[in-house]
């Protein structure tokens, strides 16, 4: 390939990137909102955070799905850890505001 | 609300979250397939594993759409870099293997 050929192929795959990007970023956008309200659900009734059980099914599922996308299903865990880390942080936040409001 | 009520709004919730988590898991394997093509092609032609000034592009970009779509864009920001990291190892790797194979 030439030089010119190289910038357009590396264009070309950069385009899918971004657009896969926007998406992955829409979808994760709707997650928060569930997983606020699911937050709120449990700052309301006084449920625990965090809650095993749950996360080793959500774990179990999500590498299948890796798995049958053929991609690595341990970066597929570290990533779901990653967000769940970040939803429970402000399923905290949630009780704990509920809590100074009430 | 009575716990037969809260049981059905929490397992609603999670419904959508799973479905979510599927819709993830699916854009992310093809991110992976768009980025290997990149990194092959910089093993190829030998261009560097990381490009600062197409990843700032990429964050302001991404922080654009987080706050379009109501979602915190230092979150957005951070798992962007979560997966950018990922990437540039896989990309390594697959230039030391090219170089290897050689």
């Amino acid at each position: 390939m030439n030089d010119a050929e190289i910038v357009t192929q590396l264009s070309n795959h950069r385009r899918t990137i971004d657009n896969l990007d926007a998406a992955l970023v829409r979808i994760l956008a709707e997650r928060f909102r569930a997983t606020t309200q699911v937050g709120i659900l449990k700052a309301t009734y006084d449920l625990p955070a965090k809650d095993e059980g749950r996360e080793a099914l959500q774990v179990e599922r999500l590498r299948r799905h890796a798995e049958e996308a053929e991609m690595d299903p341990d970066f597929a865990e570290k990533l779901l850890n990653f967000i769940i880390d970040e939803v429970v942080q402000r399923h905290k936040k949630i009780a704990s505001d509920a809590k100074t409001a009430a």
